[in-house]
């Protein structure tokens, strides 16, 4: 069985998103430019149906970490949020087909945690939406039955990570400081007295558009 | 004239003090584990009176940082909570003399921010204290004459900080990422629709006990 992995973007004042999302500016204002590094990647670029993109020694190292990232995850799990935006029951969901087009960039089972049931949808190239309703240590099992030996990635949003934190059940972390400041948003650490794991630093990748810094997670 | 620079060790999510401080613990539940990786280094020993210590190499890098960041140091500008914890009137502080025992660290001038007027104090050692009670410009101006060509260091809390950051007088900051999760506490970086600066990646120096994200601020 693979691990449980989470890698997202945060700015270093801990924001995952910026403030005001709406269903056009879903990561909310000057959001983008948390993902700016990932866009001029060509492993993220050929994933996501956008040929071209050029690496330099400057994002080497981003790229090759994105690419084995991928390469070695075989189910993703994510909140409803980070699927369409909306939470209510299906029906009321503006944006009920979510984000990620016909061709989503997956390619493999992605679990989408909700409250309100749904069909399955399969998709082109490869991914498969699956909806689960019973919670995230049920989302977890399935995913890893889909991914086998590969590891299941968590797709976020924020408060998802954060439950499967608090639940123990993260081994590795990455965590992509980009150099920007929002001041406001969305934190990716919400103030909690629930007690949290201990972290082992294994890995800092400094490129000068982000930091990744990699935990291994000592649950 | 030198720069305002600014080093501080933060929690991965994004604390400098843990919660429930006291005047016994004032650092807050765990915020002692945002220092350990310093109390080792023979630099910080020094300066701090206490001899011994020991460079591995797992530590140099961060040892030379601390001994060069002193080194550069002329003059250090602090919030009256780093200096004794109070906030009224002096003759109301229960700890009016401070943390910082009859030899301080410094070895300079230390300009501690307060709305209540005090002599200024010497003590053992060069560190004299200056008690600036017209605001973070007249302490800046100040600490900068009283620093000659070299550096003027913010020495705290996270509020004095966050204060010179909107005002756009910080040249360069020094984030020592821990690898630990508080959970809840003091945060470096409060929530602020005030427009923040922008920042450029300096470097990144990787130890296993903390991560030393150097920024040059774009003011």
């Amino acid at each position: 069985m693979g691990k449980l992995t989470f890698s997202i973007a945060m700015s270093l004042d801990g924001f995952v998103a910026g403030p005001d999302a709406t269903l056009e500016e879903p990561l909310g204002r000057r959001g983008e430019e948390l993902h700016e590094w990932v866009l001029a990647l060509p492993g993220w670029r050929e994933a996501h149906g956008r040929p071209g993109g050029e690496v330099t020694e400057a994002t080497k190292a981003s790229d090759d970490l994105l690419v084995e990232a991928m390469r070695a995850t075989g189910a993703t799990i994510m909140g409803r949020r980070m699927f369409s935006g909306g939470s209510g029951p299906w029906a009321d969901d503006p944006n009920p087909d979510g984000w990620w087009g016909d061709t989503p960039p997956f390619g493999h089972a992605v679990f989408v945690l909700t409250n309100h049931e749904r069909q399955s949808q399969q998709m082109e190239g490869g991914t498969t939406f699956h909806f689960v309703t019973d919670g995230i240590e049920s989302a977890l099992e399935q995913a890893q039955a889909a991914a086998g030996d590969k590891n299941v990635g968590i797709g976020g949003g924020a408060d998802v990570a954060q439950q499967y934190l608090r639940a123990r059940l993260i081994d590795e972390m990455t965590i992509n400081v980009v150099p920007i400041l929002l001041g406001d948003g969305v934190r990716l650490f919400d103030r909690t007295r629930d007690g949290l794991p201990a972290l082992e630093l294994t890995g800092a990748i400094d490129t000068p558009a982000v930091t990744h810094l990699q935990y291994r997670v000592l649950n």
